[in-house]
Formats: C-alpha cells, sequence, structure tokens
C-alpha cells in the first residue's frame, strides 16, 4: 500500500464514524494526502525513511506544528509553530500526522473520561471505559486508523489504554525520550509512549524517538531472563478469571524458556500511592494551577479538584515523600534482586463509565494500582495484550529487555535495537549455545546474525579450558570461517577485553562482505603446537566433526 | 612518628588552648592513645593501613559511635551507636578520632559564628570568622591538631572554611561519599568533604571514603587542560588586591601548561541565588524544622529564622525552582563547554566577626557567591590556597580532574587515583609526547607509569602512519621491551579497542614483574615486511636512532 493509499483508506474508516470522540483535530484529508505524496517523493529520491507512510496519531499534550495544542481543555489551547522533538523525529523518518487526540484532560486520569470532548468509550465494549489519559490514541491504533500513536505517561497513562484496547504500549525509561514541546502533567515523572498494534512497530517508534542510551544499557534479554512474578494473593482488585489469565502470561514465559521467582509486591504498591497521596501532585500544580486556579468554564471538575487541590501543599511534605520514596525504592529493589523484569498485570479490571461517574477517584486510583510506582522508581515498561493486559517492567535504561520479554508473550519478531552496541566477531567459545556465551549475554550483548569471514583466515584448536579456537589472517591460503556478529553496550567491551587470557586478542577481522569489525584473533606463538581446523569451515562443524 | 606519639603530639599542642571553641566533644587522651596503640598492633600484624595514626577531627553533624551527635544544638543531641559510613572507612584505613568540631548550627551558614558553642575565630586573625559551616573541622587541621577533618558541604561549607583557614578542602561530586549516619541540611545537596593540609592527604581520604565512581568517570586531568574563568568585571564583592591574587591564580594554571578561556558567570550566579532564596530551604525545614518549632532555648536566632521561614514555602515553588534551576544549569553549561575546569575565587572577601554580627544573612549570602551554585549543578570542587582561596571546579565525576588541576596550583604529589582503571599497556604512538596519546588523555586515561614487558618479544617497525610499532611474543629469542602503563576509564577501553585499525590487536602482555596486563599486539601477518627494530628496546629509543 502507497502512503497515499494508506492514508484513504484511514479516511474511509473514520468516516464510518467509531468513537468520533477519539479525536480533538483531525487534519483535512487533502492535506495529509499532501504529506503522503512529499513522503512518496522522498522515498523516490532515494531517501530511507523506515516509518514511511505510517498514520501517526498524537496525544493533545504533544506539539505538532500548526495544530492546537489543547491538553484536553479548550480555553487553555495554543498553537505551536515547531513540533514537539519526538513528534517531528517520527516525521523525519516518514511518519504522518493524522491529527490530535482527546485525553484526560492535562493528562491526569487513567480512564478517559474526564475530558469537555467526551468520554472515550472502549473500542469492544462501549459501555466501558477506553482508559487514559492517552484514550484518543489507543483507540485510534486500536480502531486500525492510526498505525502509531503518541502517548504520554506519568501514572500509568500509556499503559493502561493499551491494556484495555488489547494493543502495545511502550514507556521508555523517564529521560530517554525529549519531552519538549510537551504539556507538562508531573515534571520529573513524565514520559512520551508509543501504541501500536505489533511490538515489533512500537519498538521501531521507540528507536526513532529516543536520545542516545547510557553507554552501559543492555542491549537485548539474555534467553533465559528471570523475570519475578508476584504472589496470586498479592495483587488486589482483580477477580478470579483475571488472576488465572494473570498466572497463564507468567506460564506462557515459563515456556518460553524465562524463569519465574516469586517476589512480594508491598514496597511497589506503598510507593504507587505516594504518586497522588501525597506532595508529588504539587508538580501538577506548577505545571497548570494557576491557569486552573482562573476558573475556566471548561475545565474538568475531577482534574480542577485533584490539581486545585495541591496548590496549599508545603515544600517540606515533597520533601520528605520524596526521602520516603528513596526508602521504597530502596526496599523494593531488594526485592527485585537479579530479576531482569517484573510480570504485572497492567490494570487490575476494566470498570464501566458508569463505575467512574459514580466514583471518579476511587475507580481511577484502584486502575492505577500496577501503574503508578514505575515512573517514581525510574523503570521502563512495555504493555501487551496477553488475555489480560499485562506488563514487562524493567530497570531504567533496560528498555531492550523489556521489549524482548514481551516478545515471547506475543511472538512478536525482533525489531530495531534501541541503542548501538560495539561490534564483536566471535567465532569459538563464545558462540550461542557454547560454554562462554554467557559472557555476552549477562553483558547485555545482542546476537546480530550469522556471519563468515573473508577468505583470508587459518583456524587452529588450542588446547585451552574450555576448549577455544585461534584465528590467524595469513598472505595466502586462508578460508572463510563462520562466526556470529553480536553486539555489546559500548562499556561492556572493555572489561571484556580485560578479563580475556592470552593468547587470545581482539583485533579487526574482515568480513566476507568486505567490512572490518572487533573479533577474536590469536597470538601466533600459540599455533605451533595447535592443529589447524581451518578445513572445517567453522568451530560447530569442527566440534561435531 | 608512631601514631601513639602523634597523639600526644596532638594533645600537648591541644593544651596550648588556641582555638578552643573549634571543639564539641575531645576525647580523652588515654582512650584515644588506646586506640592508637591497637592501629600499631594492626600494622605489626601486618595489616595494610593507608591512613595509620593520622587524628581525624569530623564535624557534629556526623556521626562517630559512641560520641554524641548535636549538630551544634545541645538539646538536638543523640549518641549514634553506628560511626557515619565514611567516618568508618576512614577508621578501617587506620585514622584515630579525636573528636567532634563546632559548626554553623545545623549546617547552616558559611561562617561559623552560628553555635551556642562559640563563633570559631580564625587561625591567624582571631577578629575573623573561620569560615562555616564546618568551621572547627578547619581550624582543628589548621592549627595542625588533626591531619584529616570531615565537613559537609551544601552551600560551600567544606570549602570556604578551607579558604579561610589556608588549607585543602575536597568537596566530591554528590553522592559519591555515603550521607549515611550524616544530619542532613539539605538532602538533595548535602556532601561530605575533607580538609587536610596537603592535597595528597586529602585525596587519599576522599579515595577511602567513596562509593565506587561511573565507569566513564575520568580517571585524570589532561596534560594541558582547558580552564574556564571569569573576567574579573565578573566577579562581585572583591576588592582589588583579592582581585589581583585570583588573577595571578590563573596564571598559575597558565604557566603549568593550562590553556585559559573566558566564559560569562551569570546562570551560575543566578543559580547561587536560589539556594537560600527559593524552595530549596523546604529541605532544611523537612530535616529539621520540627525540631526548631519547638523552639529549643539552645537554637541560633539566625539559624531558626532562616529554617522557620521555609516553614510554608508551597512544594509548586520547589517543583518551580526546580524546574528554573535546571534552565540555568543548561545556560551554564553551554558557557562551560569543552572547559575541563572552572577557576573560582573559594570566596570573595574574609569577614571579621563583628561584620558578620551587624548583619548575619546579608553577609553570609555574599560569602557565598562562588560558592552556592556548585552542589545545585551536580559538580565537584577543591579548594586550595594560592594567595587567597580559590576552588577548582568540574563536571559531576570528575573529581580526580579537579584535584590534578588544582595540584597545579599548589604542587603537590600525585595521590591515590579515585577509581580503578582498565590497564592498557601502550608501546609506541600512544606513548606520552607521541602523536596518538591525546586518544588516551581525552578519554580520562592516567598514566601510571613506565613499565618493561617479561623478555618474550620482538618489535618491528610498522609502515603506518602515523608510524607504529609492531609486538609479538616469541617462544625463543624475546627481548624486554619499553612502554607506559595507563589506566583508562572502563567504559572508555572498548570504543577505543573499536576504533583501532588493522594490523593492531589488543591482548594480554607479559610484563618484566610477570603480571599480565592488556596491551598491544599486532598480527603476525603484517610484520613480514615490517623491519625488525627489537634490539633498540623499545620505540622511543627506535624513533631517537
Amino acid at each position: 500500500m502507497t502512503p497515499q493509499d494508506r492514508v484513504r483508506a484511514a479516511y474511509a474508516q473514520l468516516a464510518l464514524g467509531e468513537r468520533p470522540e477519539a479525536w480533538i483535530t483531525l487534519r483535512a484529508e487533502p492535506d495529509v494526502l499532501a504529506e503522503a505524496a512529499a513522503v512518496e517523493a522522498r522515498l523516490a529520491a532515494g531517501e530511507t525513511l523506515p516509518l514511511a507512510g505510517k498514520l501517526l496519531a498524537v496525544k493533545d499534550n504533544i506539539d505538532v506544528a500548526g495544530l492546537p495544542t489543547t491538553a484536553g481543555c479548550p480555553s487553555y489551547a495554543y498553537r505551536p509553530a515547531v513540533s514537539a522533538a519526538a513528534v517531528q523525529r517520527l516525521v523525519d523518518a516518514g511518519a504522518i500526522v493524522l491529527g490530535k487526540t482527546n485525553l484526560d484532560q492535562f493528562a491526569t486520569g487513567l480512564v478517559g473520561t474526564r475530558s469537555p470532548y467526551g468520554a472515550v468509550r472502549d473500542v469492544r465494549d462501549p459501555s466501558r471505559v477506553s482508559g487514559g489519559s492517552s484514550s484518543g490514541s489507543a483507540v485510534a491504533v486500536a480502531l486500525g486508523i492510526a498505525d502509531l500513536a503518541l502517548g504520554t505517561d506519568t501514572a500509568g497513562s500509556g499503559r493502561v489504554p493499551a491494556a484495555f484496547q488489547q494493543i502495545v504500549g511502550l514507556k521508555p525509561t523517564y529521560g530517554v525520550v525529549p519531552v519538549q514541546g510537551v504539556v507538562p502533567a508531573s515534571r520529573s515523572l513524565d514520559c512520551v509512549t508509543v501504541f501500536a498494534r505489533t511490538l515489533a512497530e512500537g519498538r521501531s517508534a521507540v528507536a526513532i524517538m529516543s536520545d542516545p542510551f547510557p553507554a552501559d544499557a543492555p542491549l537485548a534479554a539474555p534467553p533465559q531472563p528471570v523475570i519475578a512474578v508476584p504472589d496470586r494473593g498479592d495483587l488486589p482488585h482483580m477477580s478470579e478469571e483475571w488472576l488465572d489469565l494473570f498466572e497463564r502470561a507468567g506460564k506462557t514465559l515459563e515456556s518460553a524458556g524465562a524463569r519465574l521467582r516469586t517476589i512480594r509486591l508491598a514496597p511497589f504498591l506503598a510507593a504507587a500511592k505516594l504518586l497522588y497521596e501525597g506532595g508529588f501532585v504539587a508538580e501538577r500544580y506548577a505545571a497548570v494551577g494557576a491557569f486552573l486556579d482562573s476558573l475556566p468554564d471548561d475545565a474538568d471538575p475531577t482534574v480542577a479538584a485533584i490539581i486545585g487541590k495541591a496548590r496549599d501543599i508545603p515544600a517540606h511534605v515533597l520533601v520528605a515523600d520524596t526521602e520516603r520514596l528513596e526508602r521504597l525504592r530502596t526496599d523494593a529493589m531488594a526485592e527485585w534482586g537479579d530479576a531482569d523484569a517484573l510480570l504485572l498485570p497492567t490494570a487490575p479490571f476494566h470498570p464501566t463509565i458508569a463505575e467512574v461517574t459514580a466514583d471518579p477517584i476511587g475507580v481511577n486510583a484502584r486502575v492505577g494500582t500496577f501503574t503508578n510506582f514505575c515512573n517514581l522508581f525510574g523503570l521502563a515498561a512495555v504493555a501487551v495484550p496477553a488475555g489480560i493486559g499485562v506488563q514487562v517492567i524493567t530497570r531504567g535504561f533496560a528498555d531492550a529487555v523489556a521489549a524482548d520479554i514481551a516478545a515471547m508473550l506475543v511472538g512478536a519478531e525482533p525489531a530495531v535495537p534501541y541503542s548501538a552496541g560495539l561490534p564483536l566477531l566471535v567465532i569459538g567459545a563464545h558462540l550461542s549455545g557454547q560454554p562462554l556465551n554467557h559472557q555476552l549475554t549477562s553483558a547485555g550483548g545482542r546476537l546480530a546474525g550469522p556471519v563468515r569471514t573473508a577468505a583470508e583466515y587459518r583456524m587452529h584448536a588450542l588446547p585451552t579450558t574450555p576448549p577455544k579456537p585461534g584465528l590467524l589472517r595469513v598472505a595466502l591460503g586462508g578460508a572463510a570461517i563462520a562466526g556470529e556478529l553480536w553486539e555489546l553496550p559500548p562499556a561492556a567491551l572493555g572489561p571484556f577485553l580485560a578479563a580475556l587470557p592470552a593468547p587470545m586478542a581482539l583485533g579487526k577481522v574482515r568480513l566476507a562482505d568486505g567490512t572490518s569489525v572487533t573479533g577474536f584473533l590469536c597470538e601466533p606463538a600459540a599455533l605451533t603446537d595447535a592443529p589447524d581446523i581451518t578445513a572445517h569451515g567453522g568451530w560447530l562443524a569442527y566440534l561435531e566433526s
């Protein structure tokens, strides 16, 4: 489908009039078609556009140049001249903005009903909420109108609507995606998030939107990750049916090779309560409190009440809560231990609009039970459908680990990595399944794929423990040797080299495609008595022989 | 001098009765002598104690097991069962605690007069203040009674007294030294600091007190560091004489090889004002406000007024100030650019006690002009005497850079490094003064010293650009080759390896002492037509020939 065809298909579906409340501003079809034509022209001119023709919906607290930003409050609206950095990076990669989506006003809520533009209804059951605050974005993706949609996530707004709409929601680590051009909700916690129908598409968008990750950020999950899971009895507000479905998600991970480990959820749930019941709400007042104090007619009464109440919180209470949060984080991380991820339900139940109307604050608080602590603790999370919506939560900057483990639940294909590693060609004991491969996986390494060297090498069998091949570049009589190309986090390659014993060395190895990468070589003095096994063409073939 | 002799000398000097107000709790001489005897016994048993017999004074807001902690307020006192982590690490290394020192109450002040235990007077001119809040600690070191003293630094309390008492004050990056066991002043800013008479001694203490530095923290200053300095006209509150002395310090650095670059100080000075004039004082109220609200008779009136006023600061003001601080930090760091350090006066003038009494808040604020921004921006600093007290300020975790540049001012000998690097033996173009040496220094590398390989190698001259030697381990006929052992930040070694072109490789090289370190090797295929220059014994000797 060409980008223009994709746009026409989206407007055809929009014309069906499903969930029109999902949109605050929808661009005119001819304008979007013209942009699709421009993307086609860029492609024709030879540009590489990884998101060419993907249709993008943008939560209306994120700036898109030329469209009003309302944050769900018409009288707050302004018309930005430049797009938010996150939007611009997607557009530069070929994405096309369809419009701006409805949200819980000022991104304050997890339900999707707190908006003068209307309560956004669930795609399957219109009596239920869509989830919020990124309600319209999730619905636009769930209906198939948009391919990608941006949300924001402070308490869980990038995950709860994904859970209810049965799509994928990726919440990167705080700080990874720039928040320039985003109306702040709680400035020390706000994250820009992505909704998509497939994990691979969502992951590509996050990779494009992100600043570089730290040099020690893991590039991939280990093949047999350790997953922390709570006991059934440790999960409040859930029905027996939902508890069964959550346990089934754990078993799916187990069948895919993960090891489950039970942890106590208490410090996580205690931190979650701090988000709205303590000093942190003052960040919301600092962002839009003065505006809401002017009592606009179109303020949502629940939102105005929550934020207005924060005006008089003393600063020393915020300080004390920050300190309490740090203690809870220490406790929580002690529970977490060496787990690669924590598996949790995204929300404990899916409320009806009537339930939310009857108890707007209480129901919303219960919906956030399992999401509210995440940004307070600086964690990353990926929400995926698995019977019920579940989230794979990882330590900060381990976003790739979360996405890889989420892929074990939904069977997604591997997507582009989040950050660039340093290449390392391995040809022997570090190959997948071989005795030293764990040195690569425990360092956060990522298998890029099988490769062959240029036909310039001889390989010998060294009498080391464990046995290893020794590779030597020769002027004449060389052969191509099979290996694997891995990538290591840049900060991990040096310690790997430092731990390497003689006679192994790392230098440049030429690959069959003519490029050179860092790879294993061997000091020639060690090869004198080591049998030449070049004829096998690779270490695994030699081992099998 | 044995540890017991050192203790006797200290008590003999204490008996002279100079500045008795420096001490709040002084231990009985027999107790301290017994501890010195225990240190002697540990030495005799073969323990390595880098601080054996060094006498330590501890600011009285830092716990020492068994001694009261008053924080300068008798009715606040408690008797901790365990010492602060920083104290314990020094004691474990052989230091001996003499007692607890006077301070501006609750570490709130830069003058040393705000204490019911008396105003601490300058060591040279008793009409002037000692500087604070770590007043007693600085005076104990300046008088020669203690070798090392712990302070804390939120606004400048670990540097201003060092400036006035003409000693060295090291303020590590926030978070490097644990604050467990320290009475908080402003919890997001407090740092434990060290006073010493020599930079090398102070540096050793910081190295022992610190948690591990991040893997990319530089290990040393480059040989020709770029130093940011303000224009004379950009330095408020200073006399012409002090301005001349400050300019002279810049010229000293220049003569030692540094390059000076003028920067605009405005964003730094604007941030400094935020420390006491905005929401951050609420951290002080959160720490001890409830106690001071009980109006103890022994509260210092100035301290009680400053902290009491913070009770009613709204949390949203603290949030807004945090945001403003981030903008100022962005501006300041844009000014900073690629400078390795910022050179500033530590304080703009040295007030008399009478001046402080006449205007306790105003004079204190002016004293902090050049120190207050430092922790707000997460920077490291080393204060040294240079005619007037000056500070070398660096980015966070570049503590080693600050200390190395401070050493260019005071001519101190190199001390133990702050963090462990990964060793790298270089033998050619990366040697000091050679064309690729900048790759090591710009990565934060540190020269550990000259070394020789074991007599197992041959060296060839490669026809590369720039010319390089190729090292090959041989079974017979090898020689010892001269080189330099460097250490690189662990995160820097991998990128260094990744950038290395063929035929260079890194593997294990045996040194003359039998140890093996990562070092330069060469693919043998490249040596065929490269002349053997082993007989020169090293690359520099070959180049000279």
